[in-house]
């Protein structure tokens, strides 16, 4: 029998049926042959050996070709496997397999888990097969005997229990067998570019009632070079990880055990937090927002009213049955609970716009397996606001919000987001909140007004909420991911679900705009931005400790440096005496591994001219400096916030 | 037959069987059986014609018996729903009785809900059942006879339904009959004295999910003085009632539809509570605690652990299921989540006393008949601190902790409390944590720190925590109502139940004791018993609004006034301006009526001369003062908390 393959460029040949994806290759040049590494036929994944039996498409894959890296990773995932099978006899494995990031498998070992210490050992063993070079088979086995071979791992078990037909797919080097991947490569030996990276837990199947297996991370190039660069971005990622620097710098932490997605802020996060609060709630405040605190409890129904019960159900938490007839949710957002607030009174157009605000606590329900450090969590503060506004108020307050934001990024002195303006899309026009007029009129609105701000942006139509245009202020995270720091969002359906209504002039009722607004997201989300923006290095008005000093000579400096601290803690400075029984090099070290603001050293010179001698976070030198002026200094700074040093901001261009 | 009756004073007495109550007064004397209201029989109440079958113990009650007034009130309550029934022939009761302070009725009208409006025209119908003096007389009636009767009430066909036996004991005036009272005045005419207070809404049989009933209120008294003094008392109670004044000073709203016990901070109690939260996070940090954020949630298993979910169970919100095997619960309480903090890392007898502390969160489930304002709510937020201390640090560390409760008072101005020491019950040592010499050892300790500082307090034997002796703050609320202001609680069973240990200089594991202390119990108690104390004056650092300011006339004053408003605002103090088109007299009485500290008028002389025209509340007259100088006088009185005048202070005292 006859098949026709046909090409990427469109064109079609003839080849015996079973022919091997290796032989077609060869058949268009030999180097192509050479240079093969998988197939997609009819864009599934396959590797050299199989054997084609119909009719399709056929794109030959080499190193080019970013499907490529899916062959390559799950090979060395494959060679992982087989070395930790003969290192490790009784091992159990779960899942194993390429990633959009490299490659792991997770193992269990009764004889003692896998550390990291223990990576060079296998990374050796896995040297010997790609050395040995031989050759990776695709078998079918029955399920039967791949059953028998697997008797003593239930995870396995499982896995192959889970498969379906009588027949698996499995590759086999040597003695070793696995399954469950599309191709691999054919030979042991072209995976020799590859590095294992780390061990972590991870729970069986993801559930954190399931056990707790040992995750082991890999990553694998076709080039030497390429690796070398992948090793590096994820040194530097590493270094920014706020999970990294939570653990270092002694922020925070989460315990699956006791609640996943549920951080305990340790004290230094929790100051840096505080700081935040407070400073965010001024801001607001001074720009005419009323501060509340509302209830993370309310009543399912309130839900139901206002549609995120029927809209937004699989993110929230389940509803707690209060046994008198009363259903109570855990708030996924705060808008009902400050429309509560705005329907306690009678509204006039004369208080309008009315702005509520608060560091709202919500539960979302994000799975197990998308949680992250403080950037994703299944208990969040917003720093959430309200505003009411009369339709004619819509563009002053957006501008109002908006030199509000940027206020507070020059404070924070951040510096790389883009704006995106959020339309509905023109072509699906019946999918959004039904009010053309509205739509129209407020979308230019909106674009006007950042035109007269002389702002830059994008526009992405089709990105509106159902309920109306909105601004996005994307960032994005230490691992590449895109975020959203600050949001403006119009809503012309809320207020006619809740009925929300103002006496204007003319002594009748009016329906009020919502715009909802984020400056700074959630407290979690937004410290973690921090911490990898400024690497840990907290500027000083952020710092949990600000100063730290160190006496030379306990007996001698200890009384002088504690009354620095007296002195310098009653104008509201974060300060630490290092009064351990440890050598001041030491001491200085971790003041710098601490990435504390200014260490202060005292000694006998210090003590006699009332000076310290300052040593500025990342710098390499000391200056020796009057007390009283270092303390005007540092509250200076402290003031100005993360602004020193600049000029002409963005505030003063705006307020102008 | 013949019965033997004993008296209070022992002495007994033959009577005939079924001699009457009323008889054996008479018997006597003449003036007993005048003076008699009801009597006491085996303790029980029972009315005056109540016929006596049996040998037992009578009491004569008259009018100086305490339990008179119940009987006094319990017949006002009848003779409340014979009035209703007569004026409201559609009417259907729920129920209604004599309450340890006055009388209720529940009613639901179908034509018509019953309003404050209503009560006197209901009074005036009462009165004319008392000038009647018709005879009230006790009935036993068939139950299905009484179901007839009540064939068209739902709530009493299910009060009836919910009598044991065949017979029910009812009470008659004329065609009008009611039961479940123990016993009545036998004449309209006794019960003449009393008032109706207020119409409320209450929920059917108290739950949330039943229809909602108007309860009326009111009270009845034997002297026209009682009475009078009553009604003055209530309206001194009303006047510092933290939930009237709540919604006069709009500080916060509880909406049961939305959520029972979930209040609602509007801006101005919000702003009181951040002003709070602020000021006692900054005392803590300044008193060595570290302040952190800790989930309101946790693995149900955490709260297995710690024993509450065995002991407090009742008290707890549901578990949620969450689907995959966890089970989240609300915490009731902050300990288990600051025993986490501290299990975060290792910790050293160099580090103790460790001091964590949080303004932490906790959800108890209050049944809604006990809800109350800000008093008793579902959701709270408590001034939470946990300190772990070595053994030998208990007793400097409750000195310690008590020296701030009481400069934090004396910041309050707080100063009606009584401090109580609760030991274990000797006579009982099995039911409390199985340690003698801790016990002894610890409640001499604690005696022994308040006599060294010289403090009154008395000793409550049995009044102890399962897991260790305690020292009290208690105080009143307006309703009269016991509560505990602050409380210093050691704990030596938690720190077992978690194998918390430190490392002591010998280098080996050392279990330390935990202090369980609030100063300022949660924020919703804490604002309410401000509330009360200050009947809703707040001092100048707590007010919502420090200052408002009325321009004399809108067109000339109004820049003066928002110029002054942006100089106060810069320093950071609450400034408010009225410039609504409303006369100058009725703003200053509104300004006086929502208790703002300082009023400022400004017109012509002022501008001119750039002072201001300032009356103090609760001050009649005004005087004029120097712009600068006001501005300081007031950043001053801020800075000195509720301290201003006071010299020698209990700080002071206990600091030397």
């Amino acid at each position: 029998m006859t098949i026709s393959i046909e090409f990427p460029d469109g064109s079609k040949k003839p080849f015996d049926e079973g022919v091997s994806v290796l032989d077609v290759a060869k058949s268009i040049s030999t180097s192509l042959g050479k240079k093969a590494i998988a197939g997609k036929f009819n864009d599934e994944l396959v590797d050299l050996q199989r054997p084609i039996k119909q009719d399709g498409k056929l794109q030959i894959l080499t190193a080019q070709d970013d499907d490529a890296l899916i062959v390559l990773n799950d090979t060395a995932a494959f060679l992982l496997a087989a070395a930790l099978k003969s290192l490790y006899p009784k091992m159990h494995f779960g899942e194993g397999h390429s990633t959009s990031d490299g490659f792991f498998y997770d193992t269990d070992n009764a004889d003692g888990q896998v550390t990291v210490n223990d990576l060079e050992n296998i990374k050796n063993k896995m040297q010997e097969l790609v050395k040995a070079n031989g050759e990776i088979k695709r078998v079918l086995v029955d399920k039967a005997d791949l059953l028998k071979e697997f008797a003593d791992d239930p995870y396995m078990e499982s896995l192959i229990n889970a498969e379906t037909g009588v027949q698996i797919a499995a590759f086999q080097l040597g003695d070793f067998i696995d399954f469950g991947y599309r191709a691999l490569l054919n030979k042991a030996g072209e995976a020799k570019i590859f590095e294992l990276l780390s061990v972590a837990g991870a729970y069986w199947q993801g559930k954190s009632s399931n056990p707790m297996l040992q995750r082991i991370y890999g990553t694998a190039f076709f080039k030497q070079a390429d690796l070398e660069a992948d090793l590096k971005r994820r040194a530097e990622i590493k270094e920014r990880d706020h999970r990294t620097l939570g653990r270092e710098l002694d922020l925070f932490f989460v315990d699956p055990e006791v609640g996943a997605g549920l951080p305990y802020w340790m004290p230094n996060g929790a100051t840096i937090r505080r700081t935040i609060e407070r400073y965010i709630i001024d801001r607001e405040v001074a720009a005419g927002y009323e501060h509340v605190y509302t209830p993370v409890l309310a009543n399912l129904n309130l839900y139901k009213q206002s549609g995120h019960w029927d809209h937004y159900r699989e993110d929230m938490f389940p509803p707690m049955d209060m046994g008198d007839g009363e259903m109570l949710e855990l708030r996924p957002m705060n808008c009902p609970s400050h429309i509560q607030i705005y329907q306690h009174h009678l509204r006039s157009y004369r208080e309008l716009p009315i702005r509520i605000a608060e560091l709202g606590m919500m539960h979302r329900y994000e799975k197990s397996g998308a949680l992250s450090g403080l950037q994703r969590v299944r208990e969040m503060t917003l720093n959430d606001g309200h505003t009411f506004v009369r339709p004619d108020q819509i563009q002053d307050e957006f501008k109002k919000i908006l030199q509000l934001m940027m206020s507070v990024y020059e404070d924070f002195d951040i510096t790389d987001y883009t704006f995106r303006l959020s339309y509905r899309d023109p072509a699906n026009t019946e999918k959004y909140f039904d009010d053309d007029e509205m739509w129209n009129k407020s979308q230019s609105m909106l674009k006007g007004a950042m035109d007269d701000l002389g702002l830059d942006y994008y526009e992405a139509e089709g990105e509106a909420a159902f309920y109306g245009p909105k601004l996005d202020v994307q960032t994005k995270t230490a691992l590449g991911n895109d975020e959203t720091l600050s949001t403006i969002q119009l809503d012309f359906m809320m207020p006619e679900k809740f009925n929300l209504v103002y006496t204007g002039e003319d002594g009748k009722e009016h329906r009020p705009v919502m715009i909802h607004r984020g400056v700074i997201s959630t407290m979690e989300r937004f410290i973690a931005y921090l911490t990898e923006i400024y690497k840990g290095a907290f500027p000083t008005w952020l710092a949990p400790n600000q100063v730290e000093i160190i006496p030379v000579n306990l007996d001698l400096h200890a009384d002088y440096a504690q009354s620095l601290k007296a002195r310098m803690a009653a104008k509201g400075i974060r300060v630490k005496v290092d009064l351990r029984n440890e050598k001041m090099g030491y001491k200085i070290r971790e003041a710098q591994t601490q990435k504390i603001p200014y260490t202060l050293v005292v000694g006998d010179q210090e003590v006699e001219d009332a000076t310290v001698s300052v040593r500025k976070y990342g710098s390499e030198k000391s200056t020796t400096e009057d007390v009283n002026l270092f303390v005007d200094a540092i509250i200076a700074e402290i003031n100005n916030y993360s602004r020193t040093g600049k000029e002409n901001t963005v505030e003063s261009k705006l307020d102008k």
